[in-house]
């Protein structure tokens, strides 16, 4: 089969990463890397004889060769480059956020639907092993009624004058909720609270929580200055409950039977359960180790074969941008909820 | 010196804790064990030649020898009990909590203040040695200003038609924050929010957030659904910031260096900070193991041979009863934040 | 049913202990507590109307009424007040070892033979939950052929004047061993090193290695110099192994299906198994939390209702005692194999 | 500073790594690689214009310009090629191990000291953070006297026809042990035991223990057969004990204060000690995060450039050879004790 030929915009923080996965991939062939200063494009391709680098977007745009571009540039510019390359005829790739507005990721997103051509967004955390075996889990049935999520993401951040916590860390858990939430379960209204303890102006320790549609909360703790890194997601259901401990290479995944019957418990008047540890036998199932992001790769290029919605489209892209305004938001107005009006997925 | 002569009310949950510990103490005499059902209070002294068994409340009362009580009894009765050992003369260990409204609780604290006999609020936590230490780190000044505090709560709960998450599992929180929060940084306000995904017409999970006086949040998540037990709290300070682990036997305390600076980083234009999972050293100190409940007979027999208010007094746990109240509104209001005057503390 | 009228001998470290499950065991009625130091076996009973305290252990001897007589006196008189127990006609539970030498021993279990009483060794250990489903797992099957057995039980000891680690800790792990292992697989011989690095005359480090008749190594490491608690066991088998961690309350025992083809591995050019942190789900199932000890009263009683030998008996006790003798014997010849007689169970 | 010129031998296993790090190092400049399949070779360097690739080992040998060459070919070659490397005038750095048998080892190792060329052994492990902190720990003096070694290297492992669980894993913990060891404490003996309960003809399972010349006990558990993967070791010492946990990313190393009067407690009548986790206080430092071999690839410039001995030099491979040598013998013989000739390190 053919390789998409594939540009990378952006040679910075994660454009290392896309050039080698790109380089790795047997249905991808890297054409061209692009960033505005040339030398960490170079650097990126030490020379590959293959590969053209240029500190000109427009080289990419009118290579009649090149199939499909991802954008790694600054958030602030992701919009406009982005409609650019579907402007052109190519298809899409978008690092996170899809715009740094609303507006313009509409706009992507529906040019990507007029036009036929595939607009991904790089959800890249949806792609690794844990959360496709999430997605399966919760979509699949397997969970039962999704009771409550949560999830704690926090470590020693580096402190950036332009954005928050919440837009540092919440795109990778509203991305992943987005991702395996069944299609009846999304949520209605986020609110937030944040603090700036450093006096930096930017919050840096902040909570938020999503009301989903079936009356159970979806709360993350994000934290800059914890010393100790935390990487937990919580995810009760009526059947089982999931623990993703992202940091255990030898344990991501843990599934409980939920199956206790509480009625029963209650009836019990010694409170034996509040001192037992658990109940029910606990199963930690094998976890990919793929690297997400070749995964990502792998989507984006079927998708441009099979000419489908990839499983991070831009319209999830959009969902999740909205919710991180509307965190911001909240948290302006000491923590109200903020109604969300993208969330419904159509069926 | 002599004895403190105790009497138990309340044979259930935890009175035989109460019962073992009064036995064990050098400093305590347990002369009574009062319930309702004569046979639950017998069987906790196994007929002990020097403890009198009874169902009369009033035989306790009545007893000029006795010098001190303490009430163990369902919830809703310990406002009333309260203030008739007070009026017999007798000092008053109060389990949590004080009373079932605010106006009973007040009725307490203003009767043990004139009156001079001690009124203690069994805040047990605050006497193990793990909270011993964090108070000590904290209104020591090791950990420098108090940044944020975070605590998860969770386990598989016995569900209760009485009583919600809230009421069940925060009282910890709340009299542990009271207890370890230096005199100067008081909470302003709360705010909460609860699911109940099991329609049981009872949260089960549920969130809260304190705004503490000097901006910064302290914040729990407790939930009754979640199969593993998490005992976890992370205080962070400018100079240090605390793990701790309660259910880590062997390292409870892990003391971090927060004195990173941060602006220092801000500036590395790589983001190494970013990967790494830690910068300082940790220390683990050792915590004493003396059981908690013990250390509270200690304190409940010092105070009264002394004269002297309890480290846990009335007036903590008034401001527990109203942070608790205020949560419940809170959650009945959407979220809204409700404001706390008890919490300044005087001086 | 009748209840077991048992009398404890010895009120010093583990007396309580069996005191307090013998008073909480319904098949069992305390009559008796003997303990040269009369203080200390009332301080055990407090008075308690049911129970008689001596300093006589003649009086245990000669109660007409006492069914069964529990040792638990210091290691060197275990074989001389075992043998009167047995001469009196009563039956017998003894603390670890089953006696000071291999000839008290042999005695013990044949006078219990022929006089039809029960002799039961109280390797407390096989009786909590994890061992018990450790000798299901083992025996009925399920782990397919053991391939290996490593414990590891190091902890900061309290050392001790007459006995060096391995009195002190081997026998746990031999009387698990002897216990959870298949009737066709036992140790051939024993060799044990040890260092004495605080000069006390005593190992306060060893190993020892068991060879088993299926070629397959027990290996154990105790350690008394250990600033960490280490407990934990791997029993490889041909189908699943099995860890087993005494001390992660929520997760005892992990199973993990073996079932990796290794030929198929070894095919595989590329090294990726090396790098994988295990193939396979692992499963962690629920661990009955009752007291060991309660569940060796209800052996005990239950073998002496049905006149049938203990699940750990006498010879249990003589094998392990017949271990222990072999590793110090193997220490004092720098670790040569010393071979083991009794090891190999009739079927 | 000029760059020294490096070339790699053997494109295989750990060919990229070697590859990657000289490319990335100021102090290297790699101008070749060499493979007997080329291709292997051309992948590393994916057509980077300023490396040679070639098939002929002689190339690298006649090139004048080459001042340095790697050898991680089959072990059953690093003799030859070594002795090779060096007669053409070159400074050698090995893989492990330095040859295949002690005879060749011996040749390089002289034929390094008479020529002056570096003769380098890539312990790659000895170049860790870990590693490093582990001997300034030891030979700084604050672990005091070393008092035991125990090591536990188990995981899942890609069974060999050729190579013993012994060969693949103790090169590890060998060359760090003499890496970090006091000049003055050497082992003297190994005695090791394995086992093969897959029926390979080679041990999967294995122990070993090495006695030192102080007295202590050095001893490693080997496991190709683990489902769970484990690298600690734990290091006693009279003043403190550290506990390396190389999985552990947050916590590599804990040194606990080992200084309880072991005497005090034993005077101690209650056994408290026995049930308490630990005494004193634990450190856990930051360890360096670089990876160890682009220190390997500094200390081998470095040597080169100062005309010294690097830390791990020939010497050292060569005890490591010896003492692996040894522990076949001893497995042999059952696990008699087999003496060290080469461990006393001169001054």
């Amino acid at each position: 089969m053919q390789q998409v030929k594939l540009g990378v915009v952006g040679a910075g923080y994660w454009g290392p990463n896309l050039v080698r996965n790109a380089l790795n991939h047997d249905d991808i062939e890297l054409t061209w890397v692009c960033d505005l200063e040339i030398e960490r494009a170079s650097r990126l391709t030490r020379n590959l004889a293959d590969v053209r680098v240029t500190a000109e977007f427009s080289d990419l745009l009118n290579d009649v060769e090149l199939d499909a571009i991802v954008i790694a540039t600054p958030a602030s510019t992701h919009g406009r480059l982005g409609i650019e390359v579907l402007k052109a005829g190519k298809h899409l790739l978008v690092e996170k956020p899809l715009a740094d507005n609303l507006d313009a990721g509409w706009e992507i997103v529906e040019f990507g639907e007029t036009s036929g051509l595939v607009v991904m967004s790089d959800h890249t955390f949806c792609y690794t092993g844990a959360v496709q075996a999430l997605r399966s889990l919760i979509r699949g049935g397997e969970l039962g009624e999704i009771r409550f999520f949560d999830s704690v993401r926090i470590n020693l951040g580096l402190v950036q004058s332009d954005i928050d916590v919440f837009w540092d860390l919440a795109p990778h858990d509203l991305s992943i909720l987005d991702f395996i939430l069944p299609d009846d379960v999304y949520p209605l209204s986020v609110s937030a609270i944040g603090s700036d303890p450093l006096g930096i102006d930017q919050a840096s320790v902040g909570y938020f929580s999503l009301m989903l549609s079936n009356g159970a909360i979806a709360h993350c703790h994000l934290n800059w200055l914890s010393p100790t890194k935390v990487r937990t997601t919580i995810i009760g259901g009526s059947e089982k409950t999931v623990v993703w401990n992202d940091l255990d290479q030898s344990q991501k995944l843990s599934i409980y039977d939920t199956g206790v019957e509480l009625g029963a418990l209650d009836r019990d008047d010694l409170a034996r359960a509040l001192v037992s540890y658990r109940v029910g036998d606990m199963v930690a199932p094998v976890v990919d180790g793929t690297e997400a992001l070749y995964n990502v790769m792998s989507e984006f290029a079927s998708a441009i074969r099979e000419r489908r919605a990839p499983m991070t489209n831009g319209k999830s892209g959009l969902r999740v941008l909205e919710q991180i305004a509307a965190i911001q938001e909240s948290m302006m107005r000491g923590g109200e909820p903020v109604e969300l009006t993208l969330a419904r997925r159509e069926p």
